[in-house]
């Protein structure tokens, strides 16, 4: 099972309470010194005590809202200095090797090659065995996750330390790779261990909706603090991962992304890397004049065409993971040697790149920040479209070839880089595609540029100023709308603002970020989504754009109307039934079959537990108690003193024997394993020994993941032991006669825990309201209720496949705009009447004669 | 009343049936002829119909929302420019008037004063005359429209008017106000008027869900143009009047901003007013250095004064209206002559900006956007605190004074532009508080820049390199800081950045805007939530920062328990005493009165409608004809008749006599006025004359107001006609006897209109929760039930208070921290339990009698 849904309000509230009381009973260490050193007469108590209140007021006071995200800033800004600090280390050691080989071109080749191949395997190794979680980007999971699933492992130390170094190593390699991914997911893993760090100081560290606010603005710091751009960064988080954004929240992104982003400057500045706070990528455009009026249709030219681009870049992107699981012959050997494929890529792209070689014609021997700096540059490279008129200096020179032009030299970086970066981040290794991508743009913008520069050689601008034109500024819009279109998002305009420190170019980077975003979202989904959907992680889609059908298609054309139901006057064997026939997790319970009507949900393991109650061994010990002697009694009695001392450890209640139902039922919580479902099939065998297993698994699983095995186990043997008492008390055939005798008996649902107000929606909900509301609120399924009654029921599953279209195949009628509208307002009426009056008529028939002349009262009727 | 709270998901879908229904029925012109087309025969017809179909064809697959986007930037670009050349015309010839009599000083005085004394009194009286709406503005009532809260004639052509005619003529009079605000909420009127046009051609303007879309991408609009600030646009619009902000919305706003601002800049340049498309306030502060680090502090230092001006800005204008109408003696005059106030006002503001008199000091002469453009100069205007040794050039001389220096001059500016601006904002004239604060803010930033110019004259920095102070830098984050500190948004940042086409200091400004804002947000509500409070409008309060005692108060704490409900098989009677008893608009029904089970809610009208229907004089008179003779019966029909004819013409299906009850009641929509609510105080005066007008108003509301007053007149008039028809055939005395017998009879709510799926919360819903669920759904009221059965209700005014901290005088205990945890897990498995124990035996009892032994099951009881 890959991830739990936070639960529904009802539960919420029980659930919280019943975790903190648990964590209480488990771990009250936190909590106990600062009460009880009150009480322990020291010398120096009352200093402590006076210290202690002092400490608790500052804590109060200073609100440690503020104190966990200059926290939380401050180690992100040092992570992240210290990890480029490494990287360019690591860059720079193989630039060394490279240039201190130059005698012999093979040695060369040996150097170029083998160190980013050794360094990418190390990394796919590392995190594969560390922390397999830590692979990848991230940031598909942490939308998830901010969308309310809980996905196991994913905010762990260990899977930080694992991202942390392999990121580290990866971009070490000079891979196309980028960091920016990466690191919104370790600074959500930062965030989850600091509030799990600081709870051990204070208590309001525990709320779990103050965690998702934590972990949004967690994603701000992470983009913050990796581009050294606040504003940026918390729009970018903002639009990749939420749906609906809580703005009270807002101020934290950002805070901490600001706190985070100026403490990672001024590390720069304190290692005299600077002079003072900038841009991590300044440009030097011209303020005054920064481009025509006339120069914007090439602007859009751009964004359209990195629009085509991104869109093509997911593609591929997709294709390639999609290709790599679908070849049988190659996965299996790749799956038998993990690291042959990483390895594999890194030789192929780093053989390309090789300077002397290929690399000639892409300026392979520039890293991703060199490749970014010449990029930005100020000066115009081609003139005349003839390159030999202006001087390349510096690391400028890469760009120039001798007997070809800067126009190749781009065209081949862009198409090499292409699908170089589209197949290099798909090694499992922990990376992104912002970086990689923003490079790409960044050249073709260069390349419209350098054209237009050609065009014009003296500007367009016809008034007596000469203007030249800027390929720079060219190069700004061509990074901004080619990142913009493969992540959907329009703050990647904001970022390179803050990126060069200009904002000049505001409004064609805007046009073209616009353009960018709607030719893409038109073919492909973001990037993030098309991962979230290959890994097939439990995310609502998004509505599309315009697709006006979606306000036409209502909660009744999707919902499941054949569910199954617990009423409240059922027998045990109703539920028997119902487990047996249906998987879903929420069962609802209604008054009565008759009736339907909705009185609350109850989950399945709930009803499981019930039925093992029931059923169990401990029950039967009563029955049987009850029939045989009393010295058997006392026998057994003896054996329910063992059993009691043998459990009180594993719980703060003494368990009683006679009556081994759940304890405590408020304070479960849903245990996700599938052990715990029944075994379907035979309904008859609801065997002895495998039952009481499932007993005792059910009734025993505490609510964190720690000391679940113990206990477990303990429970499983003492069971086993019980049953070694009690089990030859009776034949197996006693057993199944008093087991259908007990079926038979109502259900006692007072030991049940019941969701008492589950989600409700109206069968003429549309589909746009819907899918707004199961976002809005984090919902996995609402159940659909007519006046009270219950009529189906919507899950995530439903919902997602109405939304990708999948539904007319499905028999569901997609209506004509207007067209449902009308049909609905006669519908409603009518079938709201109707139920109305088979409800009104029970209570008629059952509660009261009818008082009034009815005559009367049909008359009206047969009037309207 | 004063707005209609958007209805709950279950009521909106019929609703929105409703209203195109009904909408369809009054006016089918705009889809006719498009429909009728393919069946008239002429020669073109088969033209037109390939015609039409393309056109269809376009408008399908163009998109509606990016033409109405483009449309909407269009129109508001054109508004916005039109207005700036208007209002910049109106100040030059204030100018030349008072550069025209430069020889006599009373005469300079007399045109000086006159001048905006004429326009700001007309502006007021024009605004009063044409629509009071208009006045202020506009950001406190767009943030409640876009909570889902319809506010009458906020959103109408007329309003549009008065607010651009006011607004300009406002700016004219060189008063210290603003154009952002009522710009937000012109953008906003621009959308639905362009919304309403448009739906003459398409369909899918219908929609309410969508609307609000449009208007949140509205308000971008409004501030995108007015600033030219596309992204600062968004920004500051998501946080001035959203709680929680849809993601999928953010392109929209984006994109109309972004055309918007566009085209605002592109018809400067067409205008020749500029050279190509730059910011407003454009800057050219030195790009390689723009400020030390060492200087931070003093960006602190203007972050937090900010912060305490900002909330003394608020503080002062809040308590300037509120001396306003607490001053019986002045308001009684005030009232009577609305015009005085805000003449008295303009002319004590511009004879203290006189320039020859105390103007001199304080730069009296300058335009809001002269003075704009001078404090953001480049150039440091006191050099060692000696004023003279720097040349003012142009407008800069007007801050420089013989006798004084820079210093006096800017905080004579500080302290005078506070005052006044608090002071401006406040007349009832279509106007805004950001640029003047924004204006005071600069100076401040100004203020400290010179003295921090004027302490280091070479510059902090210790290198070689000498890099002298940029007061214009400060100036600039000033202006982040305070207007950021008064309107609680962080926004303003990327504003300033738009502004001045820099973004070089953009650590300095982030990090006073947030100093600003933690300082200010501790002290004051945000100028529009002060308005809010103000005017008393219906919004919800925001939680505070770090108000960790919010989780802990619960829903069962605050919600109301003793409210009137309507059960299923009440009479008539109960109806009327329920009307009685209570003014809730929306009152539950109930199974039972024993067994509480919520089956859905209806609202107070179709109860009034219920009770009327059943003693309407119709059915008085279906009880005569029953009786009387049939040529009587006869005589009645042929009323009956003219009746059908005279209604034909108000809605699509013939109305019928015999049952006058509500028609359509899938229809009918709140009817907000408050004369439908029954009378209050005597049950038995449900007096013919009265009741039969009250019958006629609650039966006959159409959707929107349009139209209202002519039906109801017409309806009222019909109904009196019908009286004297049907009203002497009983004597008083039989029509009370016959209604005290149909008062008994049970009720038949099969014509009433119900919700059948009201919003329920949990007892233990945390305050905080409970909170979000409102703020995201734009509840008014939500039902608190537990398994079912209806326990409590919370309406926002139980959430405002709860939230206002009023709630611990009125018995609500305030639990210490986890307290409550471990309160309610006890408690709450204890009364789930009681009350399913209810259910469980009252089924128990009425359905079937128990099976199994019940000795097992009460020991299993007492065991526990």
């Amino acid at each position: 099972m890959y991830g739990r849904y936070t639960q529904d309000l009802g539960t919420f509230a029980k659930d919280e309470a019943a975790r903190l009381r648990l964590q209480e009973g488990d771990t009250p260490r936190p909590r106990r010194p600062s009460e009880l050193l009150e009480y322990t007469q020291g010398r120096c108590a009352p200093c402590r005590v006076c210290a202690l209140q002092c400490q608790r007021f500052l804590i109060s006071k200073v609100g440690e809202d503020w104190v966990f995200l200059i926290l939380l800033g401050l180690v992100m800004a040092l992570v992240s200095w210290a990890m480029d600090f490494a990287i360019a280390t690591c860059l720079q050691a193989q630039k060394w090797m490279y240039g201190g080989l130059d005698t012999n071109v093979l040695l060369q080749y040996m150097a170029w090659v083998t160190y980013p191949t050794v360094l990418i395997t190390f990394s796919a190794g590392f995190t594969q065995i560390l922390a397999p979680q830590a692979v990848g980007s991230g940031i598909p999971e942490m939308k998830t996750i901010l969308r309310g699933v809980v996905l196991k492992e994913y905010l762990t130390l260990k899977t930080f330390v694992a991202k942390v170094i392999g990121l580290t190593c990866a971009l070490g390699s000079g891979m196309p790779l980028g960091k920016e991914g990466p690191f919104v997911h370790i600074a959500s893993m930062c965030a989850a261990l600091l509030s799990r760090f600081l709870s051990l100081f204070g208590g309001f560290y525990e709320n779990e909706a103050r965690n998702i606010e934590m972990l949004a603005a967690a994603c701000a710091v992470g983009v913050g603090c990796c581009f050294a751009a606040p504003i940026g960064g918390v729009l970018f988080s903002i639009e990749v991962t939420s749906t609906f954004f809580a703005v009270r929240n807002y101020w934290r992104g950002f805070f901490a992304a600001t706190f985070s982003a100026f403490i990672f400057r001024v590390l720069a500045v304190w290692n005299k890397d600077e002079e003072t706070i900038t841009a991590l990528f300044k440009t030097r455009f011209r303020l005054d004049f920064p481009f025509d009026l006339q120069e914007l249709p090439a602007f859009a030219v751009i964004g359209i065409a990195s629009g085509f681009g991104g869109a093509l870049f997911v593609y591929l992107n997709r294709k390639i993971v999609q290709f790599m699981r679908r070849q049988k012959t190659i996965n299996r050997f790749l799956m038998k040697k993990r690291l042959l494929f990483p390895a594999l890529v890194t030789l192929i792209i780093s053989t390309l790149t090789f300077p002397p070689g290929f690399g000639q014609f892409m300026a392979g021997q520039l890293t991703q920040k060199d490749t970014l700096v010449t990029l930005f540059d100020n000066q115009t490279w081609a003139k005349q479209g003839i390159s030999d008129e202006f001087e390349y200096l510096g690391i400028l020179e890469a760009w120039h070839h001798p007997r070809s032009n800067v126009f190749i030299t781009l065209v081949v970086f862009i198409l090499m880089k292409f699908w170089m970066s589209a197949l290099a981040t798909t090694i499992p290794v922990p990376c992104g595609a912002f970086m990689p991508v923003f490079v790409i743009g960044a050249a073709f913008g260069r390349l419209v540029g350098e054209s237009m520069a050609a065009w014009f050689p003296d500007g367009i601008h016809t008034d007596s100023n000469i203007y030249r034109i800027v390929p720079g500024g060219y190069a700004v819009v061509g990074a901004a709308a080619l990142s913009g279109a493969v992540t959907h998002t329009v703050s990647t305009a904001v970022i390179v603002f803050e990126l060069t420190g200009q904002i000049s170019h505001i409004l064609p980077v805007m046009i073209a970020v616009i353009l960018a975003n709607a030719v893409a979202q038109s073919l492909q989904p973001s990037l993030y989504d098309s991962i979230i959907r290959i890994k097939k992680l439990p995310y609502l889609p998004e509505l599309g754009w315009g697709h006006h059908e979606k306000y036409n298609v209502r909660v009744e054309d999707i919902m499941v109307r054949d569910i199954r139901y617990v009423t409240l006057n059922c027998k045990y064997r109703d539920l028997q039934q119902v487990l047996h026939s249906t998987k879903m997790k929420n069962l609802p319970l209604v008054e009565s079959a008759e009736s339907m009507i909705l009185l609350g949900s109850i989950e399945r393991t709930q009803v499981g537990a019930l039925l093992n109650s029931q059923l169990s061994p401990q029950r039967r010990l009563l029955t049987l108690r009850q029939k045989v002697l009393p010295e058997d009694g006392h026998r057994l009695s003896d054996s329910s003193i063992r059993f009691q001392i043998s459990t009180e450890t594993s719980s703060g209640t003494p368990a009683r024997p006679a009556l081994r139902k759940p304890l405590k039922p408020a304070l479960k919580r849903v245990p996700s394993s599938p052990a715990d479902s029944p075994p379907v099939g035979s309904p008859d065998h609801t065997g002895i020994a495998l039952k009481s297993l499932f007993c005792a698994n059910a009734a025993t699983e505490p609510t964190e993941a720690q000391g679940t095995a113990y206990h477990k186990a303990k429970r499983v043997r003492i069971s086993i032991v019980e049953e070694m008492i009690l089990g030859d008390k009776m034949t197996p055939a006693e057993i199944l006669e008093w087991e259908e005798q007990q079926l038979d008996q109502l259900v006692d649902f007072s030991s049940a825990k019941i969701d008492p107000a589950p989600f409700q929606l109206v069968e003429h909900t549309s589909l746009h309201k819907t899918h707004t509301i199961f976002s809005l609120l984090g919902l996995d399924h609402a159940f659909v209720t007519s006046i009270g009654r219950l009529v189906g029921m919507v899950s995530l599953k439903e919902l997602r496949k109405a939304i990708e279209g999948s539904l007319t195949g499905k028999g569901v009628k997609v209506r004509p705009p207007l067209a449902s509208f009308r049909d609905s307002t006669a519908s409603t009426t009518e079938a709201d009447t109707t139920a109305l009056r088979q409800l009104w008529d029970r209570h008629q028939h059952h509660h009261m004669p009818r008082e009034a002349g009815p005559g009367g009262e049909d008359d009206d009727d047969t009037n309207k």
